[in-house]
């Protein structure tokens, strides 16, 4: 059995070190590889592993580090050993059983342990592995002066259920926004939903079977991955690098895996930051047409973008690809607000979908966005959000190199930074080390399909105003 | 092959006039029982029906019943002649493929006919048949002054994603309120939800499999089945009458299909109106521990009783009963905010589904709905609300009387009367008839699983000051 295809080697474990998820270790290499195959289930809960020997030779290492891989996988509790018999993955563990929830402190590459880190933070705890601004950064006049208006509207604004489709007056704005990165939708193509997340859990529930495979960047967000468990799918991934995916690789996983859905970020790439480049572009939708791939393109940072990327949706004219987006980012995270723009015959199915798993959208958040996006002051916050973010990335990114913490890439405008560790340290204990001083982290592997960035860590560059963090990680390091 | 257990006799078409669904014609009872056998997936896309002498020796009916049964499902496109050999089951419609979603006067018993219908009517359009408030009966006052209040609140209120959990003070409250209804709970069993249907959906996550059975009550609230459609779930029902479930049918069909779960209503059943008796909640919980049968109570017309009905919850302290609720029905629909109580070891797996599908509540509507149950004019509100639903249930009953449509039963509170038409006209027809008359009705087949409320309606009370409303109803019997 040759366990990795040589689809997947070039695919989810690149030696090419221009790639932004790395191996660090042959070993680790190897521990990799096997999660991985668990994690998308192509080797099952009780199935045999390949042979130490059979497993070395395919992956061109020795013996004993495959052996060592293997003892370490047993450690973790992933495969077990029955002497005189071979290796077995472990017993697979119901979806989100309470049994999944460890000790949070065990918790460091689980998708869900930055989420829930971040977001059970108190006030006093610093959160650089968050994914969102610090409140004063955001536009909280704006924000007031959108109450006090809503509070002078008429009752059924107040308090009737939203039509299906939403707010038409925000749907026309967010058309319009669409249109300044060349996506040209009529405001009858886009639907409002709860949230960036839910216009995504949306679409996987329309387009997915249980069991069908979706392709995700390796790394990408980590809800990804979490949403795409919540859909029992089987997940691969494609390596990203500083342009988009590999696109040999991308040719690669569509032939082998076929999957149905490929799930990436457009303009900023999260966590690299990196930019898609129109050459990527077109190479990937040409293969998405060959393959007859579905592309959703999230674009929940496009108001960060100093100079806007290529849209795959722009592109392609939303056909094959869907465009999702919220206002989370740049406006606020406390009145949910996401929308997806989409060819007109899917959209019937997505409303039937929302009204049969939340009944209707949030109306009063609708009117809220809409008010905040319609005042003169939105676009002059988002040209100071900008411009605050170019300094505090300069200033990380000098605060990081000067303890030894250097950037896998340079990104062009955003919030994240993603970091190679010096030594190649083991960034999931860096995090478990910072927890208890009161740091919340983000380690490279709860971004990463294939476990290969065991020594990355993005870096929210709007949460280091605070000297703290980088004491907090030069202590850490020298643990 | 016995295409109806006796089970199914009880629990899904029962002869007792007592219940609140009911049968109008043999064809009618035949061409029930094949949908709902279709529906449920027992009679599979493609499978051969049985032949008509054997279906109709089993269900005690003349075999011109059952041609004349068969010949109106092959109409409607549910099954297919093949001459010579037999009748099957027409070809499997992909769930919620745009196929699903004809042209919209012909979707009167889709259980997404009525929300659409009724969350897409203008301002012009009448509601009778739908399932909320008009604005000038909910607490707009309160809501004006709870946006007042949050416009002056902290740039993190405004801004920042909500705790996993959400809002303490606002769980703190519900806490409070459960223990008004003897259901005893800690506010850290509560989670809050974006809404009553995502707090079900999140619970469905949780605890179904694709496959799995799921028990509702027959007639239902219309929404549970779509819901549960997107869960790749078979349903079964269990017959609804004044007091609960029918307990003997309810057993039965638990013994025979072993439902992993049972989501009903608490306190005032929708659509019926009827209370479940504490004698019928106490046999419940005993079957429900008999067969390992977890329960979902949805609450959330609480706000509309004059006396508390017994809660389900509160008889079995939060083990095997999960209590959903929300603030759509009696405070605000467009502030979506809804909630689940349930045993401490349940709420991990649900705070990961709740962050990977939507990733974070919406915390702003936790606010406002916190301010607005704190201010003191809130019970006020209620109490004004309850005395307004009586004296329209009384005009409503005595309108409808009058037009030859008798409620099925007298509820004690709420906003809903069940009703049965005159000469057991066909309620879809009159629903048609009505929507091109610029009224929305709810015919009672959307609330029926075995769609054996064919000549019954749901009323909606508090949607009925215009006269128009009985207009178009007598001149619809009368077409």
């Amino acid at each position: 059995m040759d366990l990795i295809s040589k689809t997947q080697r070039v695919g989810t474990v690149p030696d090419n070190t221009e790639f932004l998820g790395e191996v660090t270790t042959r070993v680790g290499m190897v521990m990799a590889t096997i999660r991985s195959r668990i994690a998308a289930r192509s080797l099952s809960p009780g199935a045999k592993l390949p042979s130490v020997r059979g497993l070395a030779a395919s992956l061109k290492v020795s013996t004993s580090t495959v052996v060592d891989a293997y003892e370490r996988l047993v450690a973790e509790g992933a495969i077990l050993s029955r002497p005189g018999s071979g290796f077995y993955v472990a017993s697979q563990v119901a979806p989100f059983s309470p049994a999944d929830v460890g000790p949070k402190l065990d918790r460091a590459v689980d998708p869900f342990w930055v989420s829930r880190q971040s977001l059970e933070a108190g006030e006093e705890t610093l959160k650089p592995g968050c994914g969102w601004l610090p409140p004063s950064w955001l536009p909280e006049e704006s924000i007031r002066k959108a109450l006090r208006g809503l509070s002078r509207s008429n009752g059924s604004v107040l308090t009737d259920y939203g039509s299906p489709l939403g707010l038409a007056g925000l749907r026309q704005l967010i058309a319009r926004r669409l249109s300044e990165h060349a996506v040209e939708v009529s405001p009858d193509q886009i639907m409002l939903t709860d949230s960036g997340t839910q216009a995504i859990d949306l679409i996987c529930r329309l387009l997915l079977e249980p069991g069908d495979t979706v392709l995700v960047d390796d790394p990408c967000y980590f809800n990804f991955h979490a949403l795409l468990r919540a859909h029992r799918v089987k997940i691969v991934g494609v390596a990203y690098g500083p342009a988009g995916p590999d696109v040999e690789a991308f040719s690669a996983v569509l032939g082998e895996h076929r999957p149905k859905l490929y799930i990436t970020n457009s303009g900023i790439h999260n966590p690299t930051g990196a930019i898609l480049s129109p050459v990527v572009a077109h190479r990937v939708l040409k293969l998405a047409e060959q393959f007859d791939l579905t592309i959703v393109e999230d674009d929940i940072f496009a108001d960060f973008e100093l100079v806007a990327a290529p849209r795959l949706s722009a592109f392609d004219g939303l056909d094959r690809v869907i465009q999702i987006g919220s206002f989370s980012k740049a406006l606020s995270a406390s009145m949910r607000c996401g929308f997806i723009a989409t060819r007109r015959e899917w959209l019937d199915g997505l409303t039937d979908l929302k009204i049969a798993t939340s009944f209707a959208g949030a109306s009063l958040n609708a009117e809220l966005v809409r008010a905040v996006l319609s005042d003169g002051g939105y676009r002059k916050h988002l040209e100071t959000l900008r411009g605050r973010l170019a300094r505090a990335m300069a200033d990380v990114t000098a605060g990081l190199k000067a303890i030894g913490i250097e950037p896998l890439l340079q990104p062009q405008a955003g919030m994240f930074l993603w970091c190679r560790l010096p030594g190649d340290a083991d960034a999931a204990e860096i995090a478990r080390f910072a927890l208890e001083k009161g740091v919340v982290l983000a380690p490279g592997n709860v971004f990463s399909l294939s476990q290969t960035a065991g020594s990355a860590m993005r870096f929210n560059v709007s949460q280091m105003s605070d000297r703290r963090v980088f004491e907090v990680l030069a202590e850490a390091l020298k643990a």
